[in-house]
């Protein structure tokens, strides 16, 4: 739909060309946006969860047709490399499968119950209200389908906020599920796009009380915010906030595998994933060795633009991200920090002299004392701090010692480690890997982190609950009415004599 | 422990006569106990799952040979008659026995990884923080033990404040479970009390970062409180708060049945269950019948001193309880209710002539128009509203239209209503029942309510699952590193095309 | 691969017309298939099963966009109408949308150990030997992706010998399948079809201790010399036999769904489904009015050629189905019963006067006593009895009477008789329906019968663990070695008091 | 109830002497026996499960309260050292414990179905027929209490047949549980005992169509008599038999915690554990150390009286034992083995000079080459084969390479190892064990082995659904009748287009 609010201009983060404008959202456009969604509210939920499986299927075998097309905008917008926003288009297909698959699977529970003659069952059903959903600029589209395909196919009508950096990606992605839906014969507003800024649409939307679950993907200091308006209004929150993560690279490593995953989480996406790697912890005694060859797989890499293919670092998405890098990377040297590796923007000098207008800067490794705050601090950028540690326990407490609590990885050969590190004593993050880096969690687990992460989780296992409620269901089918605790009331029977009913 | 706070006298809500003095916590008492506690913790929570729930079951064990004793402790301090009492004891007991067999079934899962020699688990691990425990007066042992007995076998250590009028309960229980706790060779700072008032411990609780699960049951006001600071700290609450609970008696259900039920769930506990019910509403065709059958019904209840065992009704648990009947039955009458039973304090003239020093009121019903504002309020005493609906589906309206969502009952004898009742366009509480009554849940199933009720789970289903963190692990067992989306990133080797992982 | 046993002739069942000859497979060439099998095992199994998954995916995707050619095969080779033909294709589809999901899902689980530093787990691994799927003819496509869509995310190597007379459609889908694993790089032996005859080709699998499962659909006498042989070896069998299934018609029952049930479940597919529906038990109050119906309706079916767009009843399978179908009315009326419609073959004179050479049979209504022996035995043919009944009670006994245990159905309005019927008294079929017919399972239950049925299940719920071997893991990664029984035990160390350990 | 059969003598098998006569069960007291358990069987299998539970939870408060005379009676008629005797008490009560929560959690699911107002659930009830546990002589209780601890949470009637030689524990054990039973209400014939012969009372239970299931603990060589005629009329056999368990000892093993795991494992319970170790492999690396460890160890072990606190290694159930541990020890000498530790029957002599008349032989430790014959059998007495390997991938061939499949162990320091060790291509045993020996699985995971072994699982996570009946139930709410594969059918409405239904 046409949009009344203010318009946005889109900007290439490598080159700085404006490549398109955007009407952004009014008030009015989301009050009207949001009444199509109700319309359309009971029809979705009374369809039933198998046919909006099918309708998913849909939507992800239409997007595997598109995928070079979206994964090259995805890198026009956002800066990401191509390989990545190819990527990052294939993890919306994949959610889609996966979500078929769950529209059969949403099980409930017929449960046991004491009383003779009742059934007892746990029934999901689609959420009263609607479902709205904020995302980063850093996964344009991914983040928007791990929420969607599953609460589509849970019998939810959603709202989309995107950042406003990436709107343009949005409206690509919007317009193929809504196509999907009309073609299927369903209402459009199953899936509403509106634009706009976080101030305005964003705050309507986790104030709005019809907005029954808000899924908000960004930073912990705006996620705090929404985490308290929605639990003013006892609404359900699903955040998706700040990593701060972690690996160890204990004396037992792989020193191989090890050096190729940390260059990966710290540089990938030019440090812009939410599982970035930002601190590496090393054991004293690989500590010489493991610098010494992140410094020479550093040295390979291409900075440039994203769609060139021989370039693994892309520019910052947006300008300011490069003056964070400024600030960061001075911030680490003020508490006694040494840049082992970059630290400096980058002008494209590099390569052939030319300047790029582009937010470039260079991957950084920044070696730290333990004590150091910046090391608790989540900074978008590609800088990763190095502290040398004595033992795995001095690890573990390190990488437990943030508020944040995404990913984290150890690197080992020891079984024991491999299960301490898993376990009630071990990593206190969402995600806790052994062997492979922080980044790169699969679909069919729970992804999302802990403490000022926001407890969040999304994708596989049971994340789909949060996107439904749940009834607990107890049917009297005999006649008779045993009461709660056997209490004999009003002259009615009796329970027999077990009494294990709660109120 | 000795305690540093104001003393406290507990006052029998039947008589007026105090029953004991209770030294309440200071701030730093809470401190001691929380230091307690943390000493406590990581030997708490390696101790393993089965053995954990081999104490939960002495405990179990002890409360039951105690169980009347106890049960009368609890109807002298809280008010409830004997019978429920006891019954309340029983709960505590039974959630033990549940909580024996969930310590062997605290199952994470082996989730298959899509990435060649990689191993997926998701594992549920104990809080990295401590457990808070909030509790309401009405249930003064039940509600602590669905929460505690779930903890303990989780690998948590548990701070109780409970109400400050039930103090004297709280001491006896949990000397009864430290004792347990020393007796089998653990520190019985697992489960600790510290008494005291809300504004101050129960505030500092809240307040408390170490607190990483608060567990409250109380009111929605001061829920709605604990429920924004906890989330302003990124703690996590478990809610169970106010109910307005509704019962259907729908044209084709078994009145006999129908009428017992609402009686019960009406007068029980004199209306201080959150699961009481408030409001009824009748089908016309069923209408006049209905309401004869309850007048009759109510006739037949007996108030007075919950030890006596004819009595049906015993006192509200605090004077305050009068002043708000009186205020609420005022209140309806402004907008149009008419009594139809009771309506008044009670004095104890009706049965003997004595009068009562308790806080006692008759158990009521009021008539009120459909659009009464009273409807949408909960007030914890025995005024049931009763309102006339054309068919069920304004009954469901009805229902759903208040802002709590606890508890809920369909009278019917149609299939279809039953599944229509239960489903996406039926109640939109957390319980929702079929020819029973609105209290009454089984342990077996989750417990809690939606929207303003909080939406916590206790007991039951899944619900030990906000008592852990849950650690998403991989584990790379193999010697090759494939990397997210199938890139190539520093020469490593390239994931095997799938490319279906996410950031 | 080019076979070297017998040519067979294929036959088209509505014309007694040749459609084709297939080369059956010796016993040289079943050792080779499965040789061939073995080759591609291990690299199968350790395939992830994601991948797997986006195999099968595939696959789907490939019938889907052959479903009309592909349903036109299986009409014209199996006989059923062409709409059967195409829904049979969308089965073996969505069958595999459903194996996608359930790649990422074969879950084990993470148990909690009583031993500290233990870790406790289940882990599901593809069978240790081969997968032989033995398929009737009435379902020529759809049984063999029942079983091989979960077989292969299961990771295992399948060898399907389908019903000789269906050979055609055996080899067109295999052919596909083979495709789509080679085109992705897989072993085509991964599923692997040998066609012939079950004396030799279908006896030599279920003797070979090679072939650890044998799911086998068929008849009752062959699945227990199927069940006896593959009990003799310790393999494992998955049998779908002989289903007896009933149909009760309550007085309480919406007769307008009820009839037009009853007329699908017993003419559909010409009465030749293993759910085909073949016992009809009428309340006496309903018993006039509903024969009324049926025979009305009965007589709107037109019999004739399949690919008729007209045409509700094709022919039967094979020449022998007439004669099965003559002496099953013939033994009826020796016993009692009274043809009420049909109950002749069928010559094509009704329409047009033409003479039909193709196996037909007019659907057929015999009223019986409810002591008749043939209520005992199912036959193969559209022949539905009816008895009268004067209760439902009288009803569920009936349906439990027999030997056989598939599927089950009740019509009714009443919310007792709907959880009684699916409950401990009620149907002990393993389908067990209200208010639809005998047939129609959904994939995302498991499908299958108890008692002579062979209790095997197959498709959804958790049906795939039959295709997996599950491993029961305790993994000690601390220094000590609790011994079971807290038994000291050459000097060892002592497990903590707990003993709860089995051997 | 008393018995008209044989009398039969108990002795014990530590000095011969005779501790009791049994009546064993004439085929009429079989009769009379079932006969009784029908008549109890609806009334039990429509007691709510969690009613059941709580008698469980008396029956296991009851044994717990006797455990030490019962252990006793365990060691005198047995044989087995008091610690185990007291130890399989402790598992008797420790299922008792567990099963209480099952009874909360025998959930089915509901499934969200793909037909607009249709429910689908799946349902478990308990079996239609009865319960028949056939139990070994080396866990006379323990066995027992598996299979009926679950089974009577599951709603059945069980029929017990001991091994004729424990008659006497079985006797003192039931007495107990029908004294429960009595207590609370029920019909103590849910419970029912029949002491006598295999040939008799054993094989008219398996033969007996009125036994769904057969619980079948024993030899594999019976257990296939079992099997097959079990499958012969179709009812469904849980079979527990041979295991031939090995371990790995690889290079980079904990040798302490090996060794001692190996000795228990071998001697523990004279070797007459289903999950006694009876072959070990060793790395060629580690060959000498650990067997001049091993003979240490062997050279601690007290053989003699099973009540003498010191002694470790008890008499062999029966005379039989000790010929077939000398014809065992003769066999692995003609292949090439050689004893290493013991090889002869024990008459007392090495200590003290006291001849004893029990069925004692030396623990016995044979070096034998990795193609002898004898690896290939269980035989049920403590020798431990030896075999050297070159690496960890020959352990795995060779655990693998025997018929039987229950218990197995690997010792590894090597996360690699511990995850393919429990893969796809590590161990095809049921227990698959790391840094553990091969005994000692936990009640809360599944107990069993594949192959020849039987495929049975008891105990721990699913294994309940053995003891049930799965109904896969579709309730059609609505007033429409959609069939199956969108099919148009006699003028019905249709299916939405979906059509995945199966037949």
């Amino acid at each position: 739909m046409s949009m009344a609010g203010p318009k946005h201009t889109q900007i290439n983060p490598a080159t700085g060309e404006v490549i398109g404008t955007v009407e952004f959202g009014s008030g009015d456009d989301y009050e009207r946006a949001v009444k199509a969604m109700l319309a359309a509210k009971e029809k979705w939920a009374l369809t039933p969860a198998p046919v909006r499986g099918e309708v998913v299927r849909q939507i992800g075998q239409r997007i595997r047709e598109k995928q070079h097309a979206l994964g090259a905008l995805v890198s026009a917008e956002m800066g990401k490399i191509l390989p990545e926003g190819i990527g990052e288009v294939q993890e919306a297909v994949d959610i889609c499968d996966f979500a078929v698959g769950l529209s059969r699977t949403l099980n409930g529970s017929v449960i046991p119950s004491e009383r003779p003659g009742h059934f007892m069952m746990e029934r999901w059903n689609p959420l009263q209200g609607c479902v709205g959903i904020i995302s980063a600029f850093n996964f344009p589209c991914a983040v928007y389908f791990w929420n969607v395909a599953l609460s589509l196919v849970c019998g939810n009508v959603n709202l989309w906020k995107p950042a406003e950096t990436t709107s343009l990606v949005a409206i690509a992605f919007v317009k193929l599920v809504q196509d999907v839906l009309k073609e299927s014969g369903h209402d459009p507003a199953v899936a509403t796009l509106v634009c706009g800024h976080g101030k305005e649409i964003g705050e309507a939307l986790i104030q709005d009380p019809r907005m029954e679950l808000v899924s908000f993907t960004g930073s912990t200091a705006v996620g705090r915010h929404v985490n308290q308006v929605v639990a003013g209004r006892f609404g359900r929150a699903l955040l998706e906030l700040g990593g701060n993560n972690a690996m160890i690279i204990d004396r037992d490593a792989d020193l191989d595998l090890a050096v190729r995953a940390a260059l990966f989480g710290a540089v990938g996406t030019a440090g812009q994933r939410c599982t970035s790697l930002r601190r590496l912890f090393l054991h004293a005694d690989v500590y010489e060795e493991v610098l010494g060859r992140l410094k020479q797989a550093y040295a390979s890499v291409k900075i440039g633009d994203p769609l060139d293919s021989q370039t693994l670092c892309g520019p910052l998405h947006r300008p300011e991200g490069v003056k964070l890098f400024t600030t960061t990377v001075a911030k680490a040297l003020e508490e006694g920090g040494k840049v082992l590796v970059g630290g400096q923007p980058w002008h494209g000098v590099e390569k052939g002299g030319m300047l790029s207008h582009g937010n470039f800067v260079q991957p950084t490794v920044v070696e730290v004392p333990a004590t150091a705050k910046v090391l608790e601090e989540e900074a978008f950028v590609p800088v990763m701090y190095v502290v040398k540690i004595k033992d795995l326990q001095e690890g573990v407490k390190m990488n437990n010692s943030v508020r944040q609590g995404l990913s984290s990885a150890l690197f080992t050969s020891s079984p024991t480690s491999v299960f301490e590190w898993t376990g009630p004593t071990g990593s206190d993050c969402g995600i806790v890997n052994v062997n492979i880096g922080t980044s790169g969690a699969e679909i069919g687990g729970a992804f999302g982190g802990n403490k000022e992460t926001g407890w969040g989780r999304e994708s596989g296992s049971d994340a789909w609950k949060q996107y439904m409620r749940r009834s607990t269901c107890t049917i009297n089918h005999s006649k008779e009415l045993p009461l709660a605790q056997g209490i004999n009331f009003g002259g009615g029977n009796e329970n027999g004599g077990e009494g294990k009913i709660m109120d």
